[in-house]
């Protein structure tokens, strides 16, 4: 069975994991978000490609959900020795590493796509990651910043240093418009026996891959199965609520159903607290209720073969 | 007193140490080598300039003499891990922070000696610290291969992978005939009360800086005196002797003062297990004969003060 899923970090690796211990033998292909991903240091910083990689590949630091295990900070405390930040987001020794390797072989004209194969070559993932493009995409917010007016900042900035504390007046994949497919993601869309969508951010994740042009038509041509990142109102984990909000979407899980839509989606899997979207959810997507809490290995492959059971009978 | 040392790395950073403890009022600038700079992993890595920073500034690693105190090679590791190398470049984490810096500002634009001073501003040397020019230059060593035949390679193969293993049919700065001498470098040999070569590397240390256009005749117009690197027909540390022999100089301290010659070098201090060559020098170049031992603080500085004495008395 040949499954693509759209990534983007914690909610989607978590997912993946569940996802590939309920179907070992499964070809899965995950195509990743890179719309977070930013130049730090003079290096490229692709957070969320790297925390699947990461978590697939055993090196994930479990508690936070991102960054390595056992990880140190010394080259970041050097840097802010010399002066040189931002000290607010949390490179470790190890991840620097893996930045190094891909500027320089970025640098040295491979695109993202070749360059997280060759990272995924030490990682061994067990699926095959690529990004969504090899074009730069970087998602910026416009917030009404109190000193210095209304202005656009990288998403990282207002995520991680801001803790989306300033309300989002919009959010923006820029560079978008003009992206391609990375190499493989269409000809695996095209592929697939189903479409998964785990419960990542709908709006800076998911929403950012289908805004490349041509993945939401390949997308919306095969059966879709969704899982509701949004459990009884709230965001599982993460502020999805503060982005849902920017594009005008209630935080619920029959909301962000209908932001997808019956032209893309087939299948929504909701959470148990939300059994009344599945009575009476939005026309034309077959919505199941579920336990969603991904608590532990059990749990998360049983989220992700109910979300292939679905996709199996709508297909 | 305005004095001007050039200096390459260990030797240089030590005698520097000394000659700051024994002139505490002194201007002292320092040009520094940088025909061994070399670039891994897409950083610019500068050692010699940094093995003087981080002696003067208190960072060094005083057993090896080179790389910070305290290092840890997470970073290293990592790549290794990803199989991306060299592994025989010794990169600690701290040090990666330098080199990272570095290679932000050069990208940005900055010239090599600006970022120097940027860099100095967190060691606070007690020098300033001036790379010999801000062009490119690089010290090639012809070896003969038994594996690929004859073929050049990069001074930091040579010397640390290779140890100066394989004998160097030559040695050449590449790129230094173009180079022009850093800002700064010019005017402060204009106004040098004293220049003073410490003991380093008569060949890919002084050799190359000497080789930047301009330089030689500054220096040459001045009051030199020079420090031995070599005592009793050996280096004392390092491998200076597989240098001379690469450029048909024998390793003395007599030959290496021929080498240098009477138009540039004024006074030449040797070892007192040298003191034949204070007897029958090199004509036109008054040699005196001292403990040269760094063997501590005192001693250094007492090497230092012996330099600037005989600068005064043929001043």
């Amino acid at each position: 069975m040949k499954i693509v899923t759209l990534a983007g970090g914690i909610g989607g690796a978590r997912f993946l994991r569940g996802l590939r211990r309920a179907r070992p033998d499964a070809d899965i292909t995950v195509i990743g978000n890179t719309g977070d991903d930013i130049s730090l240091f003079g290096l490229r910083v692709c957070p969320d490609l790297d925390t699947v990689m990461y978590t697939l590949g055993g090196g994930i630091n479990e508690e936070q959900g991102w960054g390595r295990a056992a990880e140190t900070f010394t080259v970041k405390e050097e840097l802010l020795a010399y002066g040189v930040g931002p000290n607010w987001f949390g490179l470790g020794d190890r991840d620097f590493a893996t930045h190094i390797v891909r500027t320089q072989m970025l640098e040295a004209g491979y695109p993202l796509s070749a360059v997280t194969e060759a990272l995924c070559d030490r990682w061994k993932p067990g699926v095959r990651l690529i990004p969504m493009t090899d074009d730069q995409v970087e998602t910026h917010v416009v917030v009404d910043d109190p000193e210095r007016g209304r202005r656009a900042i990288h998403f990282q900035e207002w995520w991680v240093r801001l803790r989306a504390s300033l309300p989002a007046r919009s959010i923006a994949a820029v560079g978008a418009e003009d992206a391609k497919p990375a190499p493989g993601v269409l000809e695996a869309l095209e592929e697939a026996d189903a479409v998964l969508f785990p419960p990542s951010n709908p709006v800076v994740s998911i929403g950012t891959i289908l805004a490349v042009p041509g993945i939401r038509e390949a997308v919306a041509a095969k059966t879709v199965v969704g899982v509701s990142p949004i459990i009884g109102g709230a965001p599982v984990r993460g502020m999805a609520d503060a982005c849902l909000t920017a594009i005008g979407v209630e935080t619920s899980a029959r909301a962000v159903a209908a932001h997808y839509g019956a032209d893309l989606l087939d299948g929504w899997l909701v959470d148990e607290a939300d059994a009344d979207v599945a009575d009476k959810g939005p026309e034309g997507i077959a919505v199941r209720a579920r336990p969603l809490l991904m608590s532990d290995a059990d749990a998360t492959a049983a989220i992700a073969r109910a979300a292939l059971d679905l996709a199996q009978e709508l297909a």
